[in-house]
């Protein structure tokens, strides 16, 4: 940030009065503009005895395998953009929505919220961010090219599950590391 | 937002190229500029059968009790935060921390995530942001005097789950109302 969003003079990163931390603050109308960490909302789309998974036709990790999800937007619920999430990019409707899994990735910024749901009539299309999409049982998901590590545990996490038919709500966090 | 944050041109409302929705666009260097939800992070702190509860020092609700939360920022996680605000406004320190409830507000664009937590040594203080602090019992909570409609719900949940001692995570949406 090197500009104020109010008035187009430069900011500087100093700390408010009564505040502990660096914040952008405008030189000349003294704004002070926070920066705050980003929600992913997605899905676990689940028919029968498989996930709907989407090969993803965008940068990063392009062509690579992920569960349908995205930026929450303004005015929406949690669930309700993880469905709208869905829809984009599976063209699949779903059902049922349950809490599952949360990631918290501190070194950037960013909180995941993973719905567990039902594909309504286990129907179900290619959206613009997809190359394909398709639905895998555990054995048939294409474990080595997973595109992102909160992805993989997710879905690890509900095979797991499935032998139980327990689905208890997880929060963990993500340390950074380097991709080998 | 008036003004663009990369370069100080005046931005305009548009839809961008491949998008849906109408976002802050550059007219100088075209950068587009993303405005996503907040999240707002707390503690349900728990000694004994007390809850510890802060009558606010700032607006808004100038005067009505709250539960510790705040703005998550960048670079923490999600209990990480809520710890942090319990400290900031309540001088206590958390553990056992379990992710317990979450809010979404979408007419203000907010997602309210609270931690049941235990208060270590049954120890608190008076933060910045406080006027009184103090642990209250069920028949002892100035039930008419919650600063927010989301606090107040997740101290209901909480006294109807003593009974049964299980915690459910929970879900849900917050409509807009007038306040009467």
């Amino acid at each position: 940030m090197k500009f104020c969003t109010s008035c187009g003079s430069t900011v500087a990163l100093t700390i408010p009065e009564g505040d502990d931390r660096e914040r952008f603050v405008c030189t000349s109308c003294e704004s002070i503009h926070y920066v705050n960490p980003r929600v992913i909302v997605g899905c676990l789309p689940v028919h029968e005895d498989k996930v709907l998974l989407c090969k993803r036709a965008i940068e990063p990790r392009l062509g690579y395998w992920t569960l349908p999800a995205g930026f929450m937007e303004n005015g929406e619920t949690t669930p309700q953009g993880a469905a709208r999430e869905t829809w984009e990019e599976a063209r699949a409707r779903v059902t049922d929505l349950e809490l599952y899994r949360i990631f918290d990735v501190p070194y950037i910024s960013q909180v995941y919220m993973f719905y567990r749901c039902r594909v309504e009539d286990g129907r179900y299309g290619v959206g613009p961010e997809s190359l394909e999409t398709g639905l895998y049982t555990e054995q048939e998901i294409p474990w080595d090219e997973i595109a992102f590590p909160v992805v993989k545990q997710t879905l690890q996490s509900y095979f797991e599950d499935v032998k139980t038919g327990h689905y208890p709500v997880q929060v963990s966090a993500v340390e950074y590391r380097r991709r080998s």
